[in-house]
């Protein structure tokens, strides 16, 4: 249980020092505390976006990790802050969602009101629960605090929809879910789904105007300025252009309907 | 007393190895300390708006943290180096104003010039003293220096004017300040002159062409794209566009005029 | 010999979770590694702009420093990953040249293809090495592992040109190396090459259109817009403008040839 790593996650950007400051916070709680970013460039607002990342990603950190995860432009209202528990992480975040694809991944084990202020910074502002509430709270858990005293349990949660793509025979409808800083486009379709269908050339993936023909395993097996198919590294279809970035290259956003066919 | 945390504020720009190298210096003085970012994106040579971000941040960071800030554009000159001792807090800048802001906050309770070259890298460059002078004098402190080894007293130092808004009955003239990542325009009117007016639609803020009429507590009480006004984090008047970047929409700046009244 | 350190350099992009994911990785077998950036900012698949960096800034870390450098546009083909002993620091890249101006400054001390997977992550990516096998490899060597356990001696090795200034009597023709974070043009010339010649207004330095005379010690002796030559902080020549970024103005980029002359 490596019990004292706190990760943020958050729409702050990267130019902002308000990142800054949740370490200074947390380091004043926890000076011990080992604090590192997922990553704070979350489009602004964009919920779902840090969902995807945060689910992506977890996986990756030990046991014991605190997640701390804001984009919360609900910041003041009535939504609720959440402590849950899941596959031995601990999570901070707004209830909005921000959680929600992780809870289609695995089992919630605690999910939690925080409700408590005594760990809070005095008088929270209305705008930044996450330096006044969330940052000090994930600086106590660090330090061995009993999520109990921090909480009240809770049932409801906000869930965002995670439409898996639609199967028929020799045929997946799915979209782009996320594009990555290289420009690649990653999809809502696992490996598994085409794990029965063929992978050379008679497997179809389009994308808009973009027709790409058989999977890749990894980029440097086309000439640069290729589009290519393959299995990203999250396990699931990946469109990318060799050594350029698809989504420049093509304007895909995510949301957009990616169709896979074979016969 | 957290000896160990050194903070750093830059303009050395996210993408640079700079910031990397001031770390790899402090590593190998004490590898023990530890080092956080408060933003490296302070506009290149915009010495105010690296002081504003300053006197924002400090007092969320713990007694004893060392703060490292480079916004140099004097390097190599006869401008001198700092160190100054501020409520419980320790800084290490040039001598340009950038402490200025903090200096308003709290009276400084040590000053002296960095003119002792034992603690410096050998042969120090003309043109990176963050990374020859600074960083090992951050690192040493970090150890447990004794201020008094590293320089001088001094008395002089170069002030910025930091005018705060004029005030006439059910009038107050401001003006933006300080734009965030998200784009929320940030006001030098501080909460306490609001106090005594209403806080309901009596109260007009205007902007350029932006008007807006009554405080909000938070950004999710209007639709999203709506302009708002409101508190900001750090107590001071604040102007935003709910889920949207209030800069990008107004092309408001630092300095434009904010003018407040109330009847 | 600080042990623990691990420094990353990649073209991940600032806003990228996978360096986040990088840290979670050596997170979980090294709870006590110390983990830095250096920049994440190399170009998309720029392996020479990495190199570049990479050298300048090594010689600022400890002794016993684990660099784990990732630009791969070669990931999961044949290009092999290496270890690497260089100077008292170990380096983890691909074979691709990310190395290569770093062996230009110091003897290779040990050389490994990096071939043992009873350290990496199981069943690794063909598209993510840097996760599944750097990142665990990194933080087994900060726990002390003999790199002896996780490779196999090599000799051949990826080299990179990294052609020097020409030279004939009172003219050097060099280029451009690199563009800070500042739009400072660094060029391939370094100082000692200087040092016979004259400094002040005889000394001529030519980059297409623009032309400077003699040398400046830092930025601050000459007016904001004034274009000026400098010794860089890493000891070559480098052209500026005093408040401004050369490279916007002028528009130069690397590989552009710049001409210094005297008489």
């Amino acid at each position: 249980m490596s019990k004292s790593l706190i990760v943020l996650t958050t729409d702050f950007g990267v130019s902002s020092p308000y990142v800054g400051v949740l370490r200074g916070v947390i380091a004043g709680i926890n000076s011990a505390a080992q604090v590192l970013d997922l990553t704070h460039a979350i489009g602004p607002q964009n919920v779902r976006e840090a969902a995807i990342v945060l689910a992506d990603a977890a996986p990756f950190f030990p046991p014991g990790t605190i997640h701390l995860a804001v984009v919360d432009p609900g910041v003041g209202t009535t939504r609720a802050l959440l402590y849950a528990e899941q596959a031995g992480q601990r999570f901070l975040a707004p209830d909005n969602g921000l959680l929600s694809r992780l809870w289609r991944q695995h089992p919630v084990q605690r999910l939690l009101t925080l409700d408590r202020p005594e760990f809070w910074l005095p008088r929270p502002s209305a705008t930044f629960h996450g330096r006044d509430i969330l940052a000090p709270l994930a600086a106590h858990l660090s330090l061995g605090a009993d999520p109990a005293a921090i909480g009240s349990p809770r049932q409801e949660r906000v869930e965002l929809d995670w439409p898996p793509p639609t199967c028929t025979p020799g045929r997946i409808a799915g979209r782009i879910e996320w594009i990555d800083a290289f420009g690649n486009l990653a999809t809502n379709v696992p490996a598994e789904l085409l794990a029965d269908g063929p992978q050379d050339g008679r497997l179809r993936i389009r994308c808009s105007t973009v027709e790409v023909r058989g999977l890749c395993r990894t980029y440097g097996e086309r000439l640069p300025g290729e589009w290519i198919a393959l299995l990203g590294s999250y396990g699931r279809l990946e469109l990318a252009v060799v050594n350029g970035s698809a989504a420049a290259v093509s304007g895909g956003r995510p949301g957009d309907p990616v169709d896979v066919d074979w016969t």
